[in-house]
């Protein structure tokens, strides 16, 4: 069974190369970016302005094929992959939460933006915390690694 | 452009009827499901059960068709559907951040399941509070409604 989605805008960031750009959107404090809605969903972003953050669902476009297995930018041994944030996953579905700075018709400035230039862009959701905040988690194997990722750059090993 | 993915698993859980469903993991408390992922795909989890909570990308099979407007369950009136969660989106894809209760060779036992019995799996990623949690966002219209969450039930409006 196949599922098929069509993007609704492009994400517009200054990273065209994937590699050297931030891992997550921790590493990316004050790199803005646009989201841009083709015109026809415009409508959709409607009171979206009263958020602080949004979570942006995209395509790693530049993802080809996947393993089951990587090494992550942020360990040196492997991980299955439904357990890293890696870009080459069976479904490349990128997901990160921005910071919204500000709405325009159809168009959204956003900081912390961790996204390839011209990705294309699946949905948007507001951040909600009640729903989606758990900063007591347990983040595994990441425990004493997810703070590098404020310093720590990609490379192309996610590339085909 | 379209843009094709391939289900990974399913999602079991209760809820075989979206009428009376909580609308968000919050909502579902001590509920819990089973996400099977497809043999393939199982060493792929390697690892996973280091952390207390997954992020579940899947995708809202019974939703039909798109509004860019909707009157969400918690609310009265209407918000663009991107500043909603409400299931019937352009690209209906469905996040759900749940918590990891035990891990066999190609299964998940998880807790806080407000997803649909069947429901079609596309990726799993693991939460991590670094990257991911943001409890002070600001929740827009939700602020005095995310809290209700736990007792509202969904109802069919979602339904084709």
């Amino acid at each position: 069974m196949e599922i098929t989605f069509t993007p609704i805008g492009k994400i517009y960031s200054p990273f065209n190369d994937p590699k050297g750009m931030p891992i997550q959107p921790a590493g990316a404090g004050d790199v803005m970016g646009r989201v841009v809605l083709f015109e026809a969903y415009s409508e959709g972003l409607t009171d979206l302005e009263q958020f602080s953050h949004l979570i942006l669902l995209y395509h790693f476009h530049q993802s080809r094929g996947y393993a089951l297995r990587v090494t992550p930018f942020l360990d040196r041994c492997t991980h299955g992959v439904f357990a890293t944030r890696a870009p080459r996953r069976p479904d490349p579905i990128g997901f990160s939460v921005v910071r919204l700075i500000q709405r325009q018709p159809n168009e959204l400035i956003v900081g912390n933006i961790d996204i390839l230039n011209g990705t294309p862009l699946l949905d948007i959701k507001p951040y909600v915390p009640t729903f989606d905040a758990h900063p007591h988690a347990n983040p595994g194997w990441l425990a004493d690694k997810a703070e590098k990722s404020t310093t720590i750059r990609s490379d192309d090993r996610f590339l085909a």
